[in-house]
């Protein structure tokens, strides 16, 4: 169940030519036990799958002889400018991919100007992450049934100087982590959730033999509601932005609720497994509203990023790719994966014809009959 | 084709984190001939697959910030009361999988509280497992021809508090177990019907070569039709329920017949091979009547429950899963398989925004185009 | 390339319960060129395996609680009773397959009495067969250049008793059967097709380089035509059938051109790849002709001989089964084929509650949706 | 990494029956990075699959009892005739895969009398190659920023007597091969583009971090516009063909530009991968233009070519088999690659009961529902 684990990479070998090329170096750098908890979802994973399985279900048409003169890949969101549109989206506990942890994730996204969303489970403080950015920086945040705790914490997040608060509400109890089980993971002795000490949050159990598992347990009376994420719409002194939704209707109502921007995603199949694919939830979503759609899950690719585009979302978040960077090779390993993902797009840009992200469209999108 | 038998599990091990997990565990724990005999299916054993499969042709939509206050999986069915809606499916023989046999699956159905259908060739009689029971029996029947001795039976069922007899109409002649032949099984010597002593079934057999193997035996005489329902509906002091109809027309005939309940079941894939999955038979049969309806084949996980429940099931009933966790741990492994897949149950709820059964509906379904 | 041929089965051992369980034994009995000849198909192999697959395309709904009285599988077909709806097929050279060659066969379908199509490529002489029949045989042809030695052998066909000649026109030139190349196939020394002797026919060649490899050569100008079909229907004393049409157009003229019975066939996927299976083909072709219609081509399964009656054929015919039935264990290994799968449509017609074959229709094929 | 070359196949052996048969033996014959370079395509290489899988998604209908009298393959294509419907596609570098490279293939296309089209970046000369012609050639052409160069060229191709200029449009940019950058490809020492001496093109590059990998670059400047396709088709000696178009909207543009015939073609899947297969966008851009439209990607058989030519197609183009037939035989090898396919294609002709080009259309297809 063990294994010896490697040393970091002190250099890029050839064979990391995609993103996805880093995920045996991770593999390999990691307990077995961390390994099942990055890279697992819930229970048969089906939806894990199909957040990668969704984009290859569309194609994109190329374009003969298309002008590429002043091309960018430059967006605007949320008042602010982005060189590409590809952000970092919140991953907990990294100090057990990597020693440096989130202080190694925020230096390579500042290298490269990318946006990170640190989450509320880092193994660091916002305040430490903070310290070390030389990009935007949001904040994940999961409900807190203290109040008081929350008004603390979303006061330290406005004075580092972060610039939105995006609030998770796929996943108001636990998955069905098999993975996890299976491997027996615990949180190591050495990591912590540092930005949390002080909440007291119900713990999630399944129960004993014979009674309800979870409907009987305390954990069910404070899973977020509308009138919550109303309160902290009341309380930010940040935008709030909500991640996890994938009903057009949940959505429009998100957005009569006064958020920001939504960020379609189902967790990366960790918590309902046969939800659909982000990608497949993603069309509806955008027609329903007019704030910003961001797309979570399953972009390996810059092809990816032109599709999730084409169909609507202002930009793109990555997770596991960057944190098996990370894992492989510290910040350099972050930095490789958002350039390959950023040469990777304006490549496909270049060959559909594309010479800004407004060019991209539905137009450019082929889908296949079934066969 | 034989191996030595591992004894039964003294604790469950990390690695059995969903019901699936107990299937290696039986398998090591049974011969060959029994292995073949309970976990196989009719010749290819396409309808087997596909009973699986076929969940995982829909999908979930996960709603965000849904309250869940007083969630509860309770339910109503034949005027009794259910805590969650899963029940224990007939299985004949049980002996062959644990030296406690029937009286193992229900000790772990009482304390559970969970519904048991106890087979008609169950190892034990229907007395002494009645003698253990702390939950509601039903009584698995096939036609006999010996009317006299089903009458006896029926007024035993009855002197013993089992709560209705399930007809079973998708077996009036074996299916081509052709796993089973392969595996040379036969009946072990110390297992027996001990329910059938004194009835009198012709035997099946596929005769000699040259003549009609199957239409030229007695066997095909004797099975039972719409005249023998109606015979059982009005002799049996107990609610008849009927179990392996798959068609609108025989469901709401069987309706008009006087029956309690449907079980839509394709014998768990025992009988004929490519029918059609339970769960793409469910819905139009849930159209056709107002008897409630259940469902049987397949379930392996919480989601999927939720899936029958969307398609208008009032409950589900499990077979292979809690036949081996029987075989793995006793009574302990069929109470573990129950308590895990309602704990799946209320996370699925929970994730779909649902407090209660009547919650479950077509809109948390998602299908998928073809892809 | 080669290896040591085993010994005929003297006993029919219990891992053979399906027909398709004869497949490895027939191998290993075989040399590894006429094992090619026997079970490969044209380039590719796709509509080999597709004549396959298209029957699972099609599931089978089960019936409840009929009534089977009086269940039988007879039906009349050219004026003759069948005692059930299977033939076999015409295969040349059989003596490849087993020392007895098609004089094992025909006791086999003697025994068994089911028609027999008898290869105009026997490697016994059709007198040597019609000898040894007890059950009726047509006569399977190609058509010759050479009109004299035509009637001359429908003459002797008439002569032995033979009921139809069957013309087979799906390979008016041979397909491109590179698994035979590849194993360097010829026909052994002491195999002949001994009812061609004396026919002059062109051969088949791929030509030299930088010339027309087919259409230069002399064969194609000897291809069957329509106006050939007509004289043989006017020259032949015994009913005409063809075999090995697939189109609705061209069924119809061959219906109006007096054939008795059309055989719908793609020759069992050895002459154009990706054409359509058979299965596929047969509903059209139903629809377009009165005649009765029969279905050649990946009946494996009692269950696929009730889903071809549903779509229309009166009878199927069996290929590979019975040869390899007959290479591993001679003419007990034929018989032993047909009788499972008579056995096999017995119990599958009593799931599916027919009680004749009448009863068989397209109300009790399930077409799946795409999935 | 590295493995010992085998030497040039001096026989056919039998195990090479059809053209890909060939691959395996190429493989051997090669480094292991001309290896990736020739047999890889971009990204995940879906598109390169999905070349091939399209013809799968096609049958085609076999015909009964046609009349092949006088059956032929000719055809004709900007005023020329062709004994049959197969191009040689432009491969660069071919001095890599065989030593006598380009000289190589020219041999056996004269042989075999099929067109070939050389390309711009053959290992040598156009003159060198068109004085060892015996059919027809074309010259393959990448736009060059340098206008005198080009001028220069394309007398050199004029006085050499090529009878066609095929600007390749797309792959305006590199392609994201990775399989080229595990292999650590480059181009090896001895080999060079020797007929782009003296042009100046600007270098691919993806940049340093955090700037625009390709959007930054000098490259992007030049990639090849409408208004360049005027100036080609205006100054150029010979016929201009467009190769690289798959939309209908870009074709017809073509046309009205002045081009001569359109390839429909992805670049053997080696640019924007999840580009539709050639095949699938043949179709909908036959039915935009009235210049012939040739068919490049994916062809492996006869079946294959009669299928292009059923949706429109006036011809095809093969690319890697006759590769590999030179990288294991020499011109030997790439003149058994014809005339397999061309048999093939006779053989498919016959049994679909076309006895000329024209014959072959729409209605010789089938297409299967999704299944």
């Amino acid at each position: 169940m063990s294994h010896q684990l490697l040393p970091e990479l002190t250099h890029i070998p050839s064979s990391i030519a995609s993103v996805s090329d880093y995920e045996p170096y991770a593999r390999e750098r990691m307990s077995t036990a961390a390994w099942a908890y990055f890279s697992g979802g819930a229970a048969d994973e089906y939806t894990l799958q199909d957040n990668l399985a969704s984009f290859r279900r569309y194609g994109l048409w190329p374009a003969a002889l298309a002008s590429l003169q002043n091309a960018t890949t430059q967006t605007e969101l949320l008042g602010q400018t982005l060189p590409y549109p590809i952000m970092l989206a919140p991953i907990a506990y990294q100090a057990m991919a990597h020693p440096q942890g989130e202080l190694g994730t925020v230096l390579a996204a500042g290298a490269m100007q990318a946006h990170m969303v640190v989450s509320m489970q880092a193994s660091h403080s916002i305040e430490d992450i903070a310290a070390q950015a030389h990009s935007p920086l949001w904040l994940q945040w999961y409900w807190q049934r203290d109040k008081a705790f929350m008004r603390d914490l979303l006061a330290r997040a406005h004075a580092s100087a972060y610039q939105a608060i995006v609030l998770t509400v796929d996943a108001p109890v636990n998955g069905v982590r098999n993975r996890e089980q299976r491997a027996n993971f615990t949180l190591p002795a050495h990591i912590e959730a540092v930005n949390l000490r002080g909440s007291s949050q119900p713990t999630s159990s399944h129960g004993a033999a014979g009674t309800s598992p979870l409907f009987g347990s305390d954990l069910i009376k404070y899973v977020p509601t509308w009138d919550d994420l109303l309160w902290l719409v009341q309380h930010s002194p940040l935008p709030v932005v909500v991640k996890g939704m994938m009903r057009p209707a949940d959505v429009l109502r998100a957005q009569q609720a006064g958020v920001a921007a939504v960020i379609v995603s189902n967790h990366g199949g960790r918590t309902l497994d046969t939800a659909p694919a982000s990608l497949d939830a993603l069309a509806a979503v955008v027609q329903s509203v007019s704030v910003p759609v961001l797309l979570d899950g399953g972009i390996r690719r810059g092809t990816d990023i032109v599709k999730a585009l084409a169909l609507g979302a202002k930009a793109v978040l990555i997770g596991r790719p960057y944190l098996y960077g990370l894992a492989a090779a510290g910040p350099r390993g972050v930095a490789h994966v958002l350039h390959i993902l950023r040469a990777e797009l304006e490549v496909a840009m270049a060959l559909c014809g594309c010479a800004q992200l407004s060019d991209i469209g539905p137009h450019v999108l082929y889908r296949p009959l079934a066969d």
